[in-house]
């Protein structure tokens, strides 16, 4: 088995989280300056590592290995959510370049090839996944020419800006690879309140969004008796409650569901509320259970609009299918976490977006997490302990040869 | 007894109705151009009335009557609410100025004095009743220094835009005054819902308002399971809900309250809240009452913070006292009422605030109402009936004359 060098990892993790570092973790968003910086320093480690790199027209940084008939594709994305993490995505990329270093490193490896990738704009600053789904065809140009940030810079000038405009984008050769394999930070808390150290993805889970609409009647809230008040707002805490009591009955284990958006309009102390809205989101990776919750959404929506005094729409904003990993993979990747970890894994859900789930519409796929302490993301305060990063390489790199052996073998 | 002409007092309401036009009702924010260019217009009309007329340093325009010993000051506001309606505060002071004209045609009413105000910024463009808390010496000059609009400017600068930087503030001299007399439209639907026409205003309501926070721990929405959140917004739907319960258990027949203001943090779909607030604000006569309202949010409040997992802290942001109007001003507004439109009048609370609650602090105050239709005020289509805008005007100015002459036979 390929055999990494733990410190070489942990000093390429540090050395990427300097790029953009912020308290103890990283602003790093797509396409800014120093997240360009950062691609081109992992372009000349992919390199250094022996592969044949470069960054395409949407900022993939792709090594391609120049050994082995099928490859095993390795990665995850390099840029960060703001003042965020340094572990969030960095993790899997340097895994990944430290599993080329070991393959190349060792004589066994000698026909296994490693295709190593950091994607861009996972993190949706300007689209949701935008580097993996352009790599599997799914981004037509016309998303390029429409995607905007959150401060309003369009892509085009911000691909401009990172001297990427003209690339050509690299698409997806299905015949290349024998499967995708990605690691990341659980995010979650599970392996961290569990005291394990591995967990094998099962599934990355279905996100389905909904945006509720009440409309009522605005009104002098001192004038405005209560018996004829139509009060958007009270109508949208009413069945916030109703959804959140009903949504905690039907739920599996695993489920999620978050009422994080909520407006009222005016939003003024005096006015009695003429419109509210609120958006409702739920994740499972049971694509039967989404469709439970589905129902009960309508159901309950449609009850209050039927109740009155206020109208209630429900619009469906989104709905992402939940994406089952390669079982096979899976078995590989739990083997591996045996070996260096024995009883301290375990399989379970992925509650948050990955690549692995773009690249598992073309190929197969598998996806291993560490832990995240107190399970914090999304946050400069995320981190995870230095010996389970060098566990995880360990077991990454073993799991990719293993992957590629059983390939081979068949 | 003296008699108003109808219809030079509704040609003037249409005429101030001009000054900032908006689709059928007004948009006139205090100390605009178009509100300065009223005032001049007004100053005029107060003067053609006979009255000494002045604008004072914060806009207030004073006509002072030069007739008889002790006065009635009599008036509203004459700036609007954003593209509000042509009533609100203008029909007051519309009838302070028919008033002054009825009584300086009535022979009989030689000994009887009427001021006419129309007051400044009771809308809190800058500050909520600026114009007649200036009067009663209520706004230190500190006030002036601070205060500023919704969109930033400082309330200086637009005294120095308007031409009345430098000028005096004119002050209560109490002596001079039997009272205060305020007509206003209702703005709810009592009267109009009821077929009345006239309200006897018994009190104006005290005003109680809280802000209500919530901390919890914004965490990521798909790997945070259900069990370990901490959800800020979750906890301020709940709370709410037990809110509307519990006062609608303990509600007196007019009490009111409102939940107008409510806001997640991060506010983001995809992100567990970990801080929300909202403010909570209810209306009553009644001083005990609103101590119940009180006792009832802290202890629901309480039980909020203690059941966990989000505190929940609460802190009063302003607290009016309820201010009933003057027994006597009552009786003789109600016979006023009784002749002109006699069993077409009730006795009621006014839910809005106003200047009369303002000058009850220092003088006898009382207030009549006049129908709204269908209750709508703050909107462009607000408007009452022509008869019922007449009608008012002659009980308005009878009611006048009443108390003067109690007062004088006092």
């Amino acid at each position: 088995m390929p055999r990494i060098n733990g410190e070489r990892l942990v000093a390429d993790l540090h050395r990427l989280a300097e790029f953009g570092r912020y308290e103890t973790g990283v602003h790093r968003p797509t396409y800014s300056p120093i997240d360009v910086e950062s691609r081109h320093w992992l372009e000349g480690k992919f390199r250094e590592a022996g592969l044949e790199a470069a960054i395409d027209g949407v900022g993939n940084v792709f090594g391609r290995s120049r050994a082995g008939a099928r490859r095993l594709l390795v990665g995850s994305h390099s840029e960060t959510q703001p003042r965020a993490g340094w572990l969030d995505g960095a993790l899997g990329v340097i895994y990944a370049l430290e599993a080329a270093r070991a393959f190349a490193a060792d004589p066994d490896c000698a026909g296994l090839g490693i295709d190593a990738v950091a994607w861009a704009d996972e993190e949706g600053h300007f689209s949701n996944m935008l580097g993996s789904r352009s790599f599997i065809d799914a981004v037509e140009e016309d998303e390029l020419d429409r995607a905007q940030s959150r401060d309003g810079l369009r892509l085009r000038d911000a691909l401009q800006q990172a001297g990427l405009a003209g690339r050509p984008r690299e698409r997806l050769n299905p015949s290349r690879y024998v499967g995708y394999l990605e690691a990341h930070i659980e995010q979650g808390d599970t392996l961290d309140s569990s005291g394990l150290r591995l967990g094998i993805v099962e599934a990355i889970v279905g996100i389905w969004n909904y945006r509720l609409v009440f409309t009522g009647q605005q009104n002098h809230a001192g004038t405005t008796q209560m018996a004829r008040r139509k009060d958007a707002g009270v109508a949208m805490v009413r069945l916030a409650n109703r959804i959140h009591d009903r949504f905690a009955e039907i739920a599996g284990p695993r489920t999620v569901w978050t009422i994080g958006r909520m407006l009222l309009d005016p939003n003024a102390p005096s006015i009695v509320p003429g419109r509210a809205e609120m958006q409702v989101q739920f994740r499972d990776a049971e694509p039967a259970r989404l469709a439970r919750f589905e129902a009960a959404l309508f159901e309950l929506a449609g009850e209050s609009d039927r109740a009155g005094p206020c109208r209630c729409e429900v619009a469906l904003l989104s709905q992402s299918e939940p994406k089952a990993m390669d079982p096979q993979f899976q078995r590989l990747i739990e083997e591996a976490a045996e070996r260096h970890a024995p009883g301290l894994h375990v399989r379970l859900p992925s509650g948050a977006g990955h690549d692995a789930q773009v690249l598992a519409h073309r190929m197969r796929a598998g996806m291993m997490f560490i832990p995240s302490l107190k399970g914090i993301s999304h946050h400069w305060s995320e981190d995870t302990k230095e010996e389970d990063i060098v566990l995880g390489g360990q077991v990454f790199v073993d799991a990719a040869a293993a992957i590629l052996r059983s390939d081979a073998a068949a």
